[in-house]
């Protein structure tokens, strides 16, 4: 039987929160980060593996579906999960922010955004009502609301225009949504980096009601000070009885910084990313593979890390797996970028649980400050 | 405890073979189909995936390696076997077929070839000394002896001395090999399409000793109608009790015929290529996942196979991945493929234990004959 969607607080540590949202997909434990599987795959990674290494929850990508291969064939297909073969939960974004970042010929007007792809120019539109259909074709666990994502830097008349705009949207996105048994509906707050905009457009959603609220328009180069300063502002501003999600954040730093604030999800390609680009997170800072320093070293990736490719692999095969460009390489790198998420991700829970929440983030701030392993 | 290297005649059905390798990785049941794992990774295949497939022995390319990341860097890593995590047999072909199709600058004399890489123009020789330590700190369990591949096509004359060169180095090769226990060293028949090249050479093996024996310089061009017709003449000429190896083939029909004829070992890039290419082998013949017939079905690849990616996804979804140009796409095919293939090993060796290899060999022909399964 599919459960109501719910989120439980299991314990506090200051503002952090330790929680568990239930969905129609199962639970997941927060705070949580969720791998993105863009275009219906977490890239390099067979779902099997995203969820060996602890995800419970994965972020799917509403522009790149209805583009490729389209939201009403994948329901026709038996939706999202089916299709990509990932039984767990998954929460969709809108569309809004990549149709800001990759869409062609943009118009937008009060109804939404007509635009042209990025991979052959046909042209599509998207409003709140059609994001919240193709989320549903989808079978998306959590939708996000439609929202315009403002650009940065912004004045703060600009920004105010694209909030208000955003919380028109986010009302017809309520509207539009047809709720169901286990799945949820998430606001999302703009207003750039300008607190009062943050507060009015927490209010807004507020008054709108939804089952989450996610934090959208930052990590988009306002830096981390500014990004923790606006979280100080709108975190407060939010219900408690809710999730709160982060968009688009973030390297691990920022993730410690926000939990910290009372954030419970975070999404980023930074892992799966990363992992295509020979870059791989450890527990002392992150490590180029490329780098010719590994070529000859028989030692793990991150000696402190039980993931598959660091129990099974040396650095001097990951260094040679990266300079002979194979398949291998991203395949390896993002298991054990995705597990070093993961883990981050559980150490922060079980350091809330244990009301040790600083004493941990300091330890592995230290950690990450000391750098790589030195040379043999 | 390394048992002996050893091939043991478990059945027979008119020439066909069913046997057993053993060797210092495993045992190896034939007729078997060696994944090509060219720079120490079968690709876009984590090595415990290959093993699931069945596959249980694969082969390691000495040109590569020694080019990148070089054998003496691999033996100091602890020998190919722990440097790619692959825990079974490995056979290695001597460098000779890639040096004649891959490298630069090539200078061929008695004493071996000189050459430069393909990758940066660096110089390397190789001879059958040089070739015999390679394959010694790769830790090969299968060696094989270093020749000249003959280009073709080739006149009688250029076809008899190259094999007469080769023969010679098949001595200096038998003479520089270290012998250990479970490993084993093989020679390789050459003669181009003269039957009585073919014969003079597996004459001139057998009087210099090998634990095995190949045929190479075919799949090169020659058609399968010749390639078999060297068979027939060369075939009857190899020892008995010792394991035949047809080097880089092939396509299902011409595996099926070089067994009928007597041979117990193949390896080919074909089901790892084009895994890569959104090529697959079906029960049914070759399906091009790229074609827009697949986009909405939600059928299996191969409704008859048993894989991970048969098991668990669509052909409209693998059409995607392919279109996505996602990694994800070779790494489900490539699993398939080489499931594909170890699969129809199986049923030959099943074939030849029953008695049934012309009756089996015939409804696999049928079943290909008839293609790919109709649209829906």
């Amino acid at each position: 039987m599919i459960p109501d969607f719910a989120f439980t607080l299991l314990a506090r540590d200051g503002a952090a929160r330790r929680g568990r949202m239930a969905t129609a997909h199962g639970t997941v434990e927060t705070p949580a980060f969720m791998p993105v599987g863009t275009a219906a795959t977490v890239k390099a990674m067979r779902p099997e593996d995203v969820a060996a290494t602890g995800a419970e929850i994965i972020l799917g990508n509403t522009y790149h579906l209805m583009l490729r291969p389209g939201a009403e064939r994948i329901a026709a297909l038996g939706g999202l999960h089916r299709f990509m073969n990932w039984p767990r939960a998954i929460l969709t974004d809108s569309g809004g922010f990549q149709v800001m970042s990759l869409a062609k010929l943009r118009e937008i007007d009060e109804s939404g955004v007509t635009f042209r792809s990025h991979l052959d120019g046909s042209r599509f539109t998207l409003s709140p009502e059609r994001s919240m259909e193709i989320q549903r074709l989808l079978g998306a666990d959590i939708t996000m609301a439609f929202d315009e994502c403002t650009p940065f830097p912004a004045e703060e008349e600009q920004a105010r225009s694209s909030m208000e705009l955003s919380m028109r949207w986010a009302e017809r996105s309520k509207a539009a949504y047809q709720a169901r048994r286990g799945h949820a509906l998430f606001g999302i707050v703009q207003g750039s980096i300008y607190d009062e905009l943050r507060l009015a457009s927490a209010t807004a959603l507020r008054a709108i009601g939804f089952d989450g609220f996610a934090v959208g328009g930052l990590a988009v180069g306002e830096g981390q000070e500014r990004m923790f300063r606006v979280l100080d502002a709108t975190v407060p501003a939010l219900p408690e009885d809710r999730p709160r999600y982060l968009m688009g954040v973030g390297k691990p730093a920022d993730i410690i910084g926000a939990v910290r604030r009372g954030i419970d999800l975070f999404d980023c390609v930074l892992p799966t990313r990363s992992g295509r680009t020979a870059q791989a997170f450890t527990r002392r800072g992150t490590v180029n593979l490329r780098n010719a320093r590994h070529a000859a070293d028989p030692r793990p990736l991150d000696p402190d890390c039980v993931c598959a490719t660091c129990s099974q692999y040396s650095r001097a095969y990951l260094h040679h797996l990266v300079r002979a460009e194979e398949i291998l390489a991203p395949m390896l790198l993002t298991q054990h970028n995705l597990r070093y998420y993961a883990d981050l991700m559980a150490e922060l829970r079980g350091a809330i649980e244990a009301g040790r929440f600083d004493a941990v983030a300091a330890r592995l701030a230290a950690r990450e400050a000391e750098g790589d392993i030195p040379p043999l």
